[in-house]
This record gives C-alpha cells, sequence and structure tokens, in this order.
C-alpha cells in the first residue's frame, strides 16, 4: 500500500512530511483537499483531523496527523529500510539532542516564522495587504532567534553536528518566507547560511522544490 | 549519580519533569536560580539554555533542556527500570498516537494557556493588572480546543485511550490556570473533566502539588 499524505503541496508542514517519506526512500501519494471548507467539513474532523489542519497521514489503514508526530512515525517505523539517512539515532543521548533540537524549532523559530508565512499568505491568498506591525514584531523575534542559531552553530554543519530530522523540519518555513523577500535574515549570519544551504542542497528537497515548484 | 533539575518547582515546565521523574520512580535534586537574571548570564546562556529558559537537567554531566525533549530522554533511558509505567509505548502505532496529542497539547491547548499564565503571573510576581483582552482570547482559543478535547475523550479515560506522556504533559499548566479561578473551563466538560481528575490524581502528580505547594 502506497503512503497518503492528504494536504496541499504549498503548505509547509504537508513539506515537512514530504520531505521526511523521501529521505526515508518512501513512495507516496498525495492527496490535495479541493477547497479549503473540506478540512473544517464536520466529516473531515470526525475522520481526519480533529482541528481542521493538514497534513494528515494515513499508512495503510493507519491514521495519524500533526507534521512531528507523523515524521516521527514514518522515522520509527522505516528508518533504515531503505535509505540509510540516519533522522534520528538510535543512541539515547544522540536522539535527546535530535529531540532538544525539535523543540527549539517548535517553541523559538516556527513561530515568528509561521505569523510572518500567515501575513504572506493573506496577501498571495487573498490579496490583502500584510499587517506590518506583525511581519516587523515577527522579524525581530526571529533575529533574536537567529542570534542564538549563529552560536549554536558555530563550528558545525548541523545542529547536533550530523544532519538530523531538527535541521529538516526547518527547511519549509524557512523557504516560504525566503522567497517572501526575507531571505536577508539568514544571508547575513555566517553559520547560519552555511547549514541552511546544507539543509536545502539535499537531493530530496531539491525534487521537492522542484515538483512542487516552490522557487519564488 | 542524582540527577539534577535546573529550574523554579513553581514553573509549569520544570513540574512536567518532575512529574514524568517520579512516574519513571527516580529521584533528582532541584536547583533554584537565586534570580530571575541568573538564566540571562552569559553564562547560564553559553553552558546551560541558550535562550534563556528553565528547565534544564544535568544526567551525571549529560545535558539537555526544553521539557518535552527531557521528557522523553528519560522515557527512552529510563522507562521500565525502577517502575512498570508505560509513558511512550514500545509499539510503533501506539507510539505514534502518543507523539500525536504531545503535538495536539503543543500545538493548541499549550498556547492559550501559556498565554493566560504570563497574564496571571504578571499579577502575582509584579503587582500589575493582567491584560484582560489577552486572556479573554486566550479563553476563547482555549474554549474552541477544549470542545475537541470533549469530542475526543468521548468513551476514553485517557487520550490514546491508555494513560501516557501526552496527558501528563497536560497538568502543571492545567493546574496553575485553574488555580487562577478558570476551572470551569474544565468542569463544565464531563468527558474532560473526568480525564483531569485521572491525570491529576496519580499519586506522583498529588506529591508535587503537596510538596511544592501548588494547591491554590
Ligand atoms: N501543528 C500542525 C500545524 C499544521 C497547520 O497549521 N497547517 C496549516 C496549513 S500550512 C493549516 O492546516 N491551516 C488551516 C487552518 O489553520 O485553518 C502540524 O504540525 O501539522
Ligand atoms: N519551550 C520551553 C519553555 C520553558 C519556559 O518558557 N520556561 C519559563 C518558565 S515557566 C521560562 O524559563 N521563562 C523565562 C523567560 O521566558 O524569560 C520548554 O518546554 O522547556
Amino acid at each position: 500500500m502506497t503512503i497518503k499524505v492528504f494536504g496541499y503541496t504549498a503548505s509547509p508542514y504537508v513539506q515537512m512530511v514530504c520531505y521526511v517519506l523521501k529521505e526515508l526512500g518512501l513512495s507516496y501519494e498525495i492527496f490535495q483537499p479541493t477547497t479549503y471548507e473540506e478540512i473544517k467539513t464536520p466529516e473531515y474532523l470526525a475522520t481526519k483531523h480533529p482541528f481542521g489542519r493538514i497534513p494528515y497521514l494515513d499508512d495503510d489503514e493507519f491514521h495519524i496527523y500533526e507534521s512531528r508526530a507523523i515524521a516521527r512515525y514514518l522515522v520509527n517505523k522505516y528508518q533504515g529500510t531503505k535509505t540509510s539517512t540516519v533522522l534520528i539515532p538510535s543512541d539515547v543521548q544522540k536522539a535527546a539532542l535530535v529531540e532538544q533540537f525539535i523543540s527549539v524549532e517548535t517553541s523559538y523559530y516556527n513561530e515568528p516564522l509561521f505569523k510572518m508565512l500567515k501575513q504572506f499568505a493573506r496577501k498571495k491568498y487573498q490579496g490583502i495587504e500584510p499587517d506590518l506591525k506583525i511581519v516587523n514584531e515577527a522579524r525581530e523575534e526571529l533575529e533574536k532567534t537567529l542570534d542564538v542559531y549563529e552560536k549554536l552553530l558555530e563550528g558545525k554543519d548541523y545542529l547536533t553536528g550530523e544532519f538530523s530530522l531538527a535541521d529538516l523540519l526547518h527547511a519549509p518555513l524557512t523557504l516560504y518566507v525566503i522567497n517572501a523577500g526575507e531571505g536577508e535574515l539568514w544571508n547575513k549570519r555566517p553559520n547560519v547560511s552555511r547549514w541552511l544551504k546544507n539543509i536545502t542542497e539535499r537531493e530530496s528537497w531539491k525534487n521537492i522544490v522542484t515538483e512542487y515548484n516552490l522557487t519564488a
């Protein structure tokens, strides 16, 4: 049975899942909702995602939602079966540091980026000008986070030293906001920009960018 | 070597870690910062938590920060060694559902609660009146989340059916906000209040409440 991913390919959270699938060498099919309303119907809420979000995943009738939980599930089940990529190491301490940086991503990186994304998406899909106060505050928050990343990445290619799920999860939202014209935030920090290059130049991510037409 | 937890016992994130430690039957020592400024010093940022937060954990010289990552680390390393509590099951699908609900907690539950907590804490520690607009918006957001929980918990004692790390992580912030006078939000929903009772009546949580004097 092919793995089914439900969600828009334009969604960074869907892209996180696709990036994991490709790194693990798994084939999948994407099912895009026909309208935004579809993910808010009683049927969708009752059987797919009770909070009305995308993505959710169907793996041979096993259903699961929430991107980072889906990612961990795929790693636990399939890592090492088709490719040699290690996204979560088996060593308990190494795995703990991957989890630490996943939490860093969720707590300090994702938040300002998602705030910016919402403003840029409003513009793109509804023609409403972004609220510059929100964008500026989010940018300031992100600057602080990236200052810390710049230190954390000193002398390192990846957050834990080696490529992991923690790095991978950063790629999609970052690309989205860079495409909206904010690339300078990453470029002006040498360690951060080197790291970002390492993450976004992997074959599987480049395939996603091409397949889903994610370039600016 | 005893496990060392650094942070205030009044912090819900520290309490999450303590709750895990007790469920796993591990002894630990708490080190409370003497001042708030201590967690913002260059030394603290460089060696403890680069984002200037609590908690962090030191397990025989292995350092890790971010509450949920610490929790997973403790489970991976110690689950089953001292008690029979299972916080993350070994079955891949069952573990995936625990992760799904941890992400639900982080994405839809923690956010409005933490917004409320910040307002209530301002009042408690600095004597500044809470911003009622923020409290009301957060309460509204939380009402929506709890409506979904009420459905998810229909006929179930716990989120995945069995007690897990996902349930546990909800306890501390919930108690904090209930102590601030918001208990009705949980009480008026029968499934939610039954679930909360199940989580907060466990021996290890009751010990934390007594030891750290968390009752209203
Ligand atoms: N915590 C969720 C976030 C997913 C999410 O917010 N997805 C967006 C698309 S980028 C969505 O479904 N938005 C619909 C909405 O918020 O109404 C995850 O990690 O999967
Ligand atoms: N994402 C962190 C959050 C921890 C957190 O925000 N802790 C609060 C105490 S409740 C803190 O350190 N606040 C200090 C500050 O924000 O300056 C975790 O899960 O450990």
